[in-house]
């Protein structure tokens, strides 16, 4: 069996657990990683211990870029402070002619309306992305598009998420990226902390975030499905513990609606306590990945939201 | 905006709640249905208050099948007793070179390996087929796939239905369906039961079924989509309490699997008590026929079970 062959760009949290998914997989092989400061390259397949031969690179991106014919699919792992910065990454692939497929974690909805912009430019190269694979959106979201097979009128889709991280520091980036949603606090200014400030953040708060109506691109994916009319129907959130591996609450999807006999009522989706966010996010990105290829496989090109297609099983 | 033409096929209670979802809908109308002695058509679109109406007939389905080319979609709403039944109403169609798509609320394994057999010949006639679209198999395996996404081994898929019928003779067929499951019963002893002896197997329970390890095609389906290697992980079963309209337990799909860092967990999707069988059964299965619309318009034939693609949103 051929295996699926990907690029990963990024090697913080996510990019390194990918590597760890990828390692349980029999269909798919991770053979080349960034960050940003170097890059790592193998036909045969990386594992997390290889990333202290991160090869130095002043454009590791470029490099990537370079071996475009030697993989199958990209997901996009990497820190998306400032918005523009995926999106910016992207077009460069683009610009150089690749004509695979990709999948992100992308999760704000202002980044997520630059990156549906590229979609005639993936379209001419052949190429095909789904955005928003990872939890929320992706999982859930997708969970929300199943949901509202039963009602004839939506209400409101709510998604209320819980992530316990025993220590913050794997995982800087997304801290940040959920800092930047705290009421006084923007993607720059987040960026800008350094590890200090996040600690002095954290530590006035137990070690907890509580992120309510954060602008998460949940709302654009499902208004893109058809799920709602309006985006304020969409409603994301939840709490994050920097201190504990334990979620504070049980991740859960509520989508609300009125069935056609008048009834209004809600169905959930709520994911096991003991899955951490790395399995929730790069698992459904993976299957996404696949389904990417399923449809360049049938000349099927363009930018997608995870809403629309149901991820596929990697084995 | 044209609208999307269907055939109903079953003018039981599930036909008839069709009907009732399709008057919600803008985007989609029922031109013909029919039940086993009679048919109808209008172009214009046809309500349950038309039913009285229904054109005497020897040959219903052949009825239908000479108006192929005033219909998008089939949505085959029969009941399947014996296993051969709806098998053998699609190969008519096929047989009579209908080039639109299909779905069903096909539930029985045996049944749908029949099923199965049809794709080549659907393939042919380029034709789309997606089997399996009501609540289980349907919505609940279909999540089962997400679900599946944030795990590297699969242990178990349970799904525990509840369903609440006031009045169990809207829905003769589906309890007739449901009762072929219960020790010492077959599909052809239900199917040959007068009502008064449905009757007093109910009174005996108190109207309720209790459905232990059903022969649902949940399993052949979430195998095809890769989900679990053997067919005895998946579990369906359920109450049905034919007495009263409230459910007697939560319909719940249980995913449990094996995380990449070695935690064991489970994923829920849990429906809403008020949503009735006919909402999470007919909601699907339009959607899946607007999936099918676009899997045909993309050149993409043949036979697929509601597991391997996302419903669309039907507005």
């Amino acid at each position: 069996m051929k295996k699926i062959k990907i690029a990963v760009l990024g090697a913080g949290g996510i990019g390194k657990a990918c590597l760890d998914v990828v390692a349980k997989k029999r269909e798919m092989e991770v053979v080349t990683i960034c960050d940003s400061n170097g890059y790592l390259y193998s036909p045969n397949g990386l594992r997390v211990k290889d990333l202290k031969k991160l090869r130095p690179s002043k454009d590791p991106i470029g490099d990537i870029i370079k071996l475009k014919d030697r993989y199958d699919g990209i997901f996009v792992a990497l820190p998306n402070l400032p918005n523009e910065f995926i999106p910016g990454v992207v077009k460069r692939f683009i610009k150089a002619g690749y004509d695979g497929v990709f999948t992100c974690a992308l999760k704000r909805t202002s980044a997520m309306k630059l990156m549906m912009k590229l979609g005639p430019a993936l379209k001419r190269n052949k190429s095909v992305y789904i955005a928003g694979c990872g939890a929320t959106p992706g999982l859930l979201s997708a969970a929300a598009v199943l949901a509202a097979q039963s009602f004839t009128k939506i209400e409101s889709v709510n998604i209320w998420w819980g992530v316990g991280i025993s220590n913050w520091d794997a995982y800087r980036a997304t801290i940040r990226e959920d800092i930047a949603h705290l009421p006084g606090y923007t993607v720059n200014r987040a960026k800008s902390m350094t590890d200090k400030e996040v600690e002095r953040l954290l530590s006035r708060t137990n070690g907890k975030l509580v992120l309510r109506n954060m602008e998460h691109a949940d709302d654009i994916l499902l208004k893109k499905a058809g799920v709602v009319d309006t985006l304020s129907k969409v409603s994301v959130g939840g709490i994050m513990d920097t201190r504990h591996a334990k979620k504070p609450v049980s991740t859960t999807m509520t989508l609300t609606g009125i069935t056609f006999e008048g009834k209004r009522s809600s169905h959930r989706f709520i994911l096991g306590d003991e899955t951490s966010m790395a399995a929730n996010v790069i698992g459904p990105a993976l299957g996404y990945i696949k389904r990417a290829i399923w449809l360049r496989k049938h000349k099927i090109y363009g930018m997608f939201g995870s809403t629309e297609f149901m991820p596929m099983v990697v084995k």
